[in-house]
């Protein structure tokens, strides 16, 4: 296998580089296709799944590729992502197997120089993506009295392909749903990066809900602080963090709807003096910056590409 | 005006009562005419508006009702409360301009005794409702180190019936939107009532958020206590504290698209013990139990009615 | 068992008499439930279902109720439906199974006399009861020139309560959804009623979609006219064949959102003078009118109740 | 003005060309910007509107555009549209004001070589479009037995981005609502299109629906034949026809959800055999396909330029 070093960026006529997709058919898996089929230099060359008329999964097969996605369900990656590490390739797991203490956490604006020599990389969950880059500009400062209080909203796609009575759409039209408000699988590893940020260890509540929507969600942070800030100092200390990060915008309310199909994760910080708390909403694509996208900018790190190579679509609103 | 005193309930055979209701073409308004349909010993006697071929507002011709119902917008209740008032006609006002150090605060759960004797009602705004049921139990023990971190969702119906850019359905379409995020209006009563209720001043975030539905509302809290309590603890407090309210409901995961149509608030609260918190999640129809419902419950104590006369509806769902 | 006959309405002060649910636990089973609740003199004596923790079917102790309601899946009814009609229990039928050329077509409307002294009666299909209400005027009149071209949208609800892959939130989600354009499953009883209300073999077109909604459902009739007509004389057909009929509302923009939890049929018809048409809406809640709510109008009138005992609530609207 | 002849295809390293967009702030405004965004060689140069902090409409100053695209309210680009002609340049209408009788009607199926050598084009309406091209195989063979049967289901943005009583979310939630039953504006740009392509007067009935949705827009029609067809005469048609048409897909179960942001037309006709009819669904993406994008397609073909350039993005789903 051979592909373009860490240190030289591809150059704009080098040779398209071969992605393999496992789990084609779920619906991080479809947005994969979907990124795939505008980047410049990485073609989805094979595609597994277990249904739907794709060949069987096969890693021998999937190893002459570039960089393979796992894009399975939670709990399936571990055996046939190890295998494909010990076949050479370099592998990009959507799944939480390899999140906590495994694998390297695939989250950019946090790890981009591991990721650039990394082999096998953890793509973060939807949600600690938008709550850990939410949180981190206050973590890294030693800023916050914890816990982090976090509350979620996802649209359904979060919750994958597979229709079940909880997401059956008479049982969540013209509401909100909460579920695993005390144990959802991703206060893990957002309590492991916040932790890992701060220097010292950081809980958080976390309560997630089911909006009845399809795409899209939002993370909002209610947090104390250890001093007094004004909202200039907030400012300052999230604008010096994502300085030129392609895919973090600042300011502004933001809401998930605005940022459909795009790999942009939105955040805002607000200072509320008379409690001594900032509040924070984090608004992101869960398919894209919380699945697809993130993994594809993780991918273009590990291939000395471009990072933002096929992420560069604006977001289809209204 | 003759009405039944307060403490001798209305026989089956009581003549009926009048009631007025003064912006009876927004939604709130439209809910008291829809709910009194089915009320009884309550009428609605008179009905006036702004607009949509009502009579003009007239407090002389609405006083000779023996309550009325205020479902102005905010900030036009004042002069024709006082108004009402001074010619000696009960009076429940649905908007916000009595509530904090105003009139008689009307929520049942917390103020029943004060509501019977009171002749001005000040109804409770939809977020309030549920946050202050939601952690009143809590307050109450002394058991909350605040400020309380919560986090609000409602169905466009809570911001009323006036097409706005901000609540366009394309604007707000596949998505969740925060607004308001460190001043919104029921802040103000939220405060007052848990401080009232726990005896020493009780602060609080709160960030609402626009949902693309229609009616319903869900308030989460974060609470930290002062002290560790287990899972068997809060059950206790919240069924002590709620024994016998015909519309408090507990347990399971409130979801308010399964309350449609209902005057319940449905509440549960869970301890999360590594963090040293209590979750709750409080769920309620923001038009009944948040407006028109409460309203008449008020009424009904009000008139020494039976307190759920008329608001025993069952929810529409799915 | 004795219950009253059909010249005896019941008196204010008759004794309860027992119904009994047999699919309980599917949509159409739950809105039974919840309206027999209200009724005044018809108890939900006996639930029956195949899972969540009701009784197994059971077509003996069932038959000991004064009516019997199956609510089960399409297909599942000849044989528990036939037994109960052995053990002499009268019996509505909520599913396809008796509707064509079997049992007593239970549509008030059109069949009154023959439902009151009917013992098995079949309920209408959802999307049925809107077409055939929406067209029998003309079709009486002998005005059609056929096929006539009807539309149907219809929520989620109307494909019941088990998750499919079809009916998965993000598969319908801002979109609309046709499915079985050519030979939906109610086309045969459409045909058989409007040709018999006819008096002459008429055929339609059918074209249903799926909503990305939970409740609720329109039918658009498209209909050639045999011969010019003007407004007003389409008026007088409708007003003169529903005159009096308590659940047939004429006139506006019929919208189902309008009707939830109602057992309305909402019918308007315009003249297309331009091309010899009229075009007719007629919309309903598919839960109570198409389906739950029509039903106890049968019984009703099987048993000699007032037809609208219990049928009265008011729309849940916005 | 000079730019490349109808003759000479844009060659890769051809100058960009300038764009100038009138009615910039509304949602087909904004969806032109987002699409000439990603335009390989047509740059949004000049944006006018008469709000939101842009210039206001200035035909000299968009007049040095090499084409102009008018996104106004229906009725206002009358005068700006004579203008910008009388200055010389070209002009492509979103609105209705030149569709009927007036301008190249800009649908490149039916009328590719009239546009390519056109300076002033309306663009079809989004009902117009969708209806058009799923009929014009029939109406072209002449197979139809006229009036054609047309049902419209659209999202909110096709009503604008102008909040208003009638589009307010919870007055849509939840249900479907019919408007303009007898006379929608699209009707006559229907007919005569329909007609001309028949080569004799066809008539239609419309009934437009406003969905609880955003984007996306499907037209159902119901068409007699005037001899009977099989389902392989109807297939043979549509490919026929639209055989290396870049947007037009046949086939399967057209849903406006797959193809949100695209400038696809997904189109299938199915042969009712029992009725003499063919069943046609229509549906795109009424801000692309039905306003923007097409509005680029016409740009494209006038200006010599690749007929799809940036109009290729795959859909955006779920």
């Amino acid at each position: 296998m051979s592909y373009p070093s860490a240190s030289t960026p591809a150059a704009p006529d080098a040779r398209p580089l071969a992605a393999g997709i496992i789990g084609a058919s779920g619906y991080a898996g479809a947005e994969l296709v979907r990124l795939l089929a505008d980047h410049p230099l990485l073609r989805p060359a094979v595609l597994q799944a277990r249904s739907e008329g794709f060949d069987a999964i096969d890693a021998k097969a999937a190893s002459a590729c570039d960089v393979v996605f796992l894009a399975l369900p939670h709990g399936e990656s571990q055996k046939i992502g190890t295998e494909l590490l010990e076949l050479g390739t370099q592998v990009v797991d959507l799944g939480s197997d390899f999140r906590v203490g495994g694998w390297t956490y695939g989250m950019p604006e946090l790890h981009r120089e591991s990721i650039r020599v990394a082999r096998a990389v953890a793509n973060p969950g939807c949600y600690a993506t938008a709550a850990i880059l939410g949180l981190a500009p206050l973590a890294a400062a030693g800023l916050i009295d914890g816990p982090v209080h976090l509350d979620g909203k996802s649209g359904v796609t979060g919750a994958g392909r597979s229709p079940s009575e909880k997401t059956h759409l008479p049982e969540l039209y013209n509401g909100i749903t909460p579920y695993s408000v005390t144990g959802h699988r991703h206060l893990a590893e957002i309590e492991q990066e916040l932790s890992s940020v701060a220097g010292s260890a950081l809980a958080a509540t976390f309560v997630p809900h089911l909006l009845p929507t399809s795409r899209g969600l939002l993370v909002t942070a209610h947090v104390r602080l250890v001093q007094p800030l004004d909202q200039a100092d907030v400012d300052d200390l999230y604008r010096a963090r994502y300085d030129g990060e392609p895919f973090v915008h600042l300011g502004g309310l933001p809401a998930p709807q605005r940022l459909a199909g795009t790999n942009v994760c939105w955040i805002n910080a607000w200072v509320d003096e008379r409690t001594g708390s900032v509040l924070v909403e984090s608004a992101l694509d869960n398919l894209v910056k919380g699945a697809a996208g993130q993994a594809i900018q993780n991918a273009n790190i590990m291939l000395g590409l471009e990072e933002s190579a096929g992420l560069t679509v604006r977001g289809l609103w209204p």
